[in-house]
């Protein structure tokens, strides 16, 4: 157990509102947000500064005491969630939500980690500029989550990660030393490049405390439209068609399978299928451009018309007005909600090159439909990034504990299979608890070496996030 | 010295053809391609895969002999370049010249290192693709160094550095394993990203092989300007105005002191003044869109009547035809030639934040008149990633060995300049032999010390081309 003089010793650093120990109050610390995943805790710290997260660090680190950093809680893998046996400190980021610095000729914003995504996209269109995160959890993620787990979105296609978006970090290291990292420069080359080693750590190799972030000209017009297609293979060539007709301009590319939009039609409050007759597949296009007359609209249309040339889409309607905008994109962000209707749903976030996602969908579904006839495939994501978001629902009448008992296998039969097109069994929600086992079966051994001895480098006591990213 | 049974050792592996040992032959990579740096070595091996790159490091880490990696040998720091003692190895890249694949639908090419730059664009070009790396080296430098130093150059603004545009890698390490980190994925979150070790290090952490790089849609139609400015601080306002107007079909943003383009017009071949008068300073400005008619001349034009209202522009032209293109693009790529017709030219290559430039100018250029009453300052570079290239040429009637010997001092003025900006002392050059002691006054000790303790833990016994980036 945790001594009372540790926590008298945290006290005395981030003061009273900034230690939590009622266990009314600590609840919310302790799950995850979906409540996936349960831990317990000695205390929760909220230091309000860089210099009182490297003094609890140091604090935790005298006493042999682990650290599990939290943001906004709301990742996927149990990143985040301290472990069960009531020793470990939460340290969570929330008071660390300022804005200390837009720089709109330089184009950057430096940013505590505990301020909410949203906010900073906030910050930016307040300079005129735009910054290009955007995810479903925009509203409640803090930046340091979304550095920790290199967070994805809808915007990679044409803006990156958020580890393309990162300049420079300030960092707390295990030892409670402070990296005062916070460069805002686009060339940099005096040695190795450490920030790298942070993004996407998912905590266990430091808190981020601060960061320098890009930002881009603000868009000005938009152009959107949603295509009917025959197969994952037409839509994949689609996209072809719209980049290099495009460029830069397509900011979004999102395929949905038929099964994906069903869900959305028979949960989603006034969504409304958009063509006479169902179609195996949809996309939903979006072009982005600085100009406010772009002429959008119509390049979209030229791009459209090259597809039916080509026999590639079956349908197709370009939004007019920003309801039927919203009301496009309703569709597309109301898949994850709407599967929760339909019983258990079982998430995997993958990658393919996107050359092979078309034979991956082909083989992956022929092989889960051969395990469990009726199977409901609720396949969705970013074609752009190769990434799919492979979700499973149980057969209409099927049984939901016996759905859920063939999870593991199911995961497998996906990995497998994203395995065999050299893919990524985590594309954008990193492996937090849930995957860091798994991992040792999908990743070279000399890549996990060399991971434990980063690991070491940085946390030779393994105090810093411990049970998570890393296999045991 | 070496052991013959060494040189046997390796012949046996690499072939008669992989192994140099003839002074004659041997002294083309014994020094940098300015004949700046120089040493001497055991040997020069040229493994022709990577399985030979692996049993040359193993071999030579097993008799505790160092190796020097070496590409295009077009650096400028010397890291390519062996040590005095005649006891190293140097590893050249030069016969991994294959260009493994290349992927139009993924956007991606996957080659090996020792391809030089300008085959990779080709080969991107021969599929209706961009590879958008772009420097003066292009046709002599090669791929593993691009990596290995990070390069920059010209189009950093719209596509990134070179780490920007690696996706996967293929190393060496110093222990002889073959990391095959060859993947093509634009996400992965799967652990430590551990390819940004390897990028930027110089060949100090393993030997890079091979890289999958990204891909672009094609660039069909571009427009390109050439503008007076009374200031550097109305050139970065022009940018603003340029940047905010075009996004990212803005691809070249190049600024221009007077005293540069001087050099060029003395001695550039057919070099001829824009305008009536002189101008204190110039810009490069270049559009790119991937539609062949994307009206990017009246774009140009606008963004330029904007600049000329707000009294920001003295004056200037938009290139009509491809001739008068290059001709402007000859004013600005003959300035590192030109100079040397001028004396010694002492180089330094820096970043700071974009906000920065301006003040920063204004200062260091007022020290370094205070120091040398009449040098001439040749500053140009690309002001969109905030890197000046900040050379100095003696004055008109001075000693050029008087000039010489001043070299730290005036190095030291540009240095403090940069770092009290909180800018960087190695934009795209890296640190090589001849920064890397500097280094240690301008960075961090806890950045020091981390990049030794990855150096150890990568290269326990110090033999990947010592004596570069980290200082003694």
């Amino acid at each position: 157990m945790t001594s009372p003089e540790l926590l008298e010793r945290l006290r005395e650093v981030v003061g009273e509102e900034g230690l939590v120990t009622e266990p009314a109050q600590l609840d919310g610390y302790l799950s995850d947000w979906r409540g996936a995943y349960r831990g317990t805790a000695a205390a929760v710290v909220r230091p309000a500064s860089t210099e009182e997260v490297a003094a609890v660090v140091r604090i935790c680190s005298g006493d042999g005491v682990a650290v599990v950093p939290q943001g906004g809680n709301t990742g996927l893998c149990g990143g985040a969630v301290p472990d069960a046996s009531g020793r470990q400190v939460v340290l969570s980021l929330e008071r660390m939500r300022r804005v200390r610095a837009v720089d709109p000729v330089n184009q950057t914003i430096t940013v505590e980690a505990g301020v909410v995504l949203q906010a900073v996209q906030e910050a930016a269109a307040a300079q005129g500029c735009l910054f290009p995160l955007s995810l479903g959890s925009e509203g409640s993620c803090t930046i340091g989550g979304n550095l920790s787990t290199n967070a994805g979105g809808t915007a990679v296609l044409r803006y990156g990660t958020m580890r393309d978006l990162a300049l420079g970090l300030e960092v707390v290291l295990p030892d409670g030393r402070i990296w005062h990292g916070l460069r805002g420069l686009r060339k940099d080359n005096t040695g190795y490049d450490l920030k790298h080693l942070f993004i996407g750590a998912e905590g266990t190799l430091g808190v981020v405390t601060a960061a320098v972030l890009k930002l881009f000209p603000a868009v000005r017009s938009r152009a959107t439209a949603w295509v009917a297609l025959p197969s994952v293979r037409a839509a994949v060539e689609l996209f072809g068609i719209v980049r290099a007709l495009c460029g830069d301009r397509l900011t979004g590319f999102e395929l949905m399978s038929r099964q994906s939009v069903e869900f959305v039609l028979r949960h989603g409050a006034g969504a409304r299928d958009l063509f006479g007759a169902p179609h195996p597949w949809y996309v939903l296009v979006e072009l982005g451009d600085t100009l406010p007359e772009a002429g959008l609209g119509g390049l979209l249309e030229s791009a459209l018309a090259e597809a039916f040339e080509r026999e590639v889409a079956g349908d197709a309607v370009v939004a007019s007005g920003s309801a039927q905008v919203d009301a496009l994109w309703a569709l597309r962000e109301g898949i994850s909600e709407a599967q929760n209707f339909e019983g258990p749903s079982l998430k995997h976030d993958v990658t393919v090159p996107v050359s092979s996602i078309a034979d991956f969908v082909e083989r992956t579904d022929r092989a889960l439909r051969e395990a469990v006839p009726g199977i409901r495939i609720v396949v969705y994501g970013h074609i752009g990034d190769g990434n799919l978001h492979y979700n499973l629902s149980k057969p209409e009448d099927g049984d939901d504990d016996a759905f859920r008992r063939r999870a593991d296998e199911l995961g497998r039969i996906v990995y497998d299979s994203t395995s065999s097109f050299d893919g990524s069994i985590s594309a954008e929600h990193g492996l937090g608890q849930s995957k860091r086992e798994l991992v040792a079966d999908y990743k070279d051994a000399l890549e996990l070496d060399l991971m434990r001895g980063i690991k070491q480098l940085l946390d030779p006591r393994g105090l810093m996030n411990p049970g998570k990213v890393l296999p045991g």
